[in-house]
């Protein structure tokens, strides 16, 4: 019987599939920047281009950045853990960051500077915010900014308690989760609805973009299922390191009184 | 200390999540009714109309009793092991046959009777299987079979041993859970893409059927996370029984030199 106090090796495994990981983020962010160099004129930040920042911008913060912020507490295993912390908060940041440039490449009044409100020509009839896209975008952002408040406000701010801590961490996780999760699945249907906005029928005769966008979405889908699958095995959890396993136990004997594990 | 083998209460937030999660898989599949039935002319087994048996089937079959079929091991928590995968294999075999004649509403080849191929007219120019929407539909189809095939012969089918067992299971649960949930993302795709042919440019100013079908979508999205959460809770998993402890005991000595339980 090993304890799990002493530093385990990351197991090879695991090693493969985080490696295979990156490789399907890698690949998504590329092809994403492919199709739109290729078959939509490339990007700017200037003129209709500009549109082309929020596809390119959202794979990067929300699809890849924030799937490499789960992955930091099964990567990085034996490091401290208020390092780790920082890293999963700091890259969950940048993830928001460049989804807010996304944002502001679509919505000028998100952009800084009061000017760009002027700045915007309004196509006649054109509604913000209607379609299921921009609906689950806004409820991605929403959570995705409240999980991150109470994410630091309770793990990395000193206030917490640690049994108030032990009682939220698994609500946040299953919900980082669900936000990942939800963020691919967002973004899959933007990528239909600029397929069909753009292709129309032509969609239907194998065009050449269509082809490259399907398979996009099926890499969109994969490197979503690969960060699931190394989130939700149990042995390559992070183990538990000298001082949390101290403070865990200490724990326990103070709340086997009110909480039994039977429950 | 409590004994896992004897039988445990469910407990009772989880009864509440499993209400929850039937009250919304319900109101899926009625709104989804309410869709086809006031913007889409109703549902027939002919003519145009045939065409919209396709949604409401695939969103019983591969969403609902899919996600249901997920379900069973927790809400039956105490009944013999063997009843209850006997329970899952039957639900995810209906949820496939109820998916099969979804699909047969679109595809006249896969309609009983052959004559249907030739009844079948194609429209100028119009290809199958060319959109993201198909591609993941074949995908889920693909991995929903071979997944049954493998599931029964793994573990109702008397001949695979228990460290066989033992070993597949985790792939079993997490590729179960990873295909409900694409089956959920295709149907999302499905949806934007009926919303876009249909309303087209209309969809842009808030016509109720689209209002309608995004409020579906969020739906649909929080049934699969509702299910998600109950699948994911720890304390929530299925107790094991009395006989299933003993064997697992049995297994653990038998199997400890080769397989460390730090690896």
């Amino acid at each position: 019987m090993e304890s799990p106090a002493r530093p385990a090796p990351v197991p090879t495994a695991l090693l493969y599939y985080v490696a295979f990981s990156q490789l399907l983020g890698l690949a998504v962010v590329a092809m994403t920047g492919t199709w739109l160099g290729v078959y939509r004129g490339g990007i700017a930040w200037e003129s209709a281009l500009q549109f082309n920042v929020h596809p390119l911008c959202m794979i990067i913060g929300l699809v890849f950045l924030q799937g490499d912020a789960l992955l930091v507490y099964r990567v990085f295993r034996n490091e401290a853990k208020r390092t780790t912390k920082i890293l999963h908060g700091l890259l969950h940041l940048f993830a928001f960051v460049i989804a807010l440039v996304a944002q502001s490449s679509r919505d000028p009044r998100l952009r800084p500077g009061l000017v760009a409100v002027f700045d915007y020509h309004r196509k006649e009839g054109y509604a913000d915010l209607y379609s299921l896209h921009s609906w689950c975008g806004i409820l991605v952002f929403v959570l995705f900014f409240v999980q991150w408040l109470v994410g630091f406000s309770f793990f990395l701010f000193p206030g917490a308690s640690f049994s108030l801590r032990s009682r939220y961490r698994p609500q946040h996780v299953f919900l980082g989760g669900a936000i990942f999760l939800l963020s691919v699945g967002t973004a899959l249907l933007g990528l239909k609805e600029a397929l069909l906005f753009e292709l129309g029928t032509k969609y239907s005769k194998f065009e050449p973009e269509g082809v490259l966008a399907n398979v996009l979405g099926l890499l969109l889908a994969a490197f979503g299922a690969v960060v699931l699958y190394i989130l939700t095995r149990a042995d390559w959890k992070r183990p538990l390191q000298a001082e949390e396993q101290a403070l865990s136990m200490d724990f326990k004997t103070l709340t086997e009184g009110d909480s039994p594990s039977s429950q």
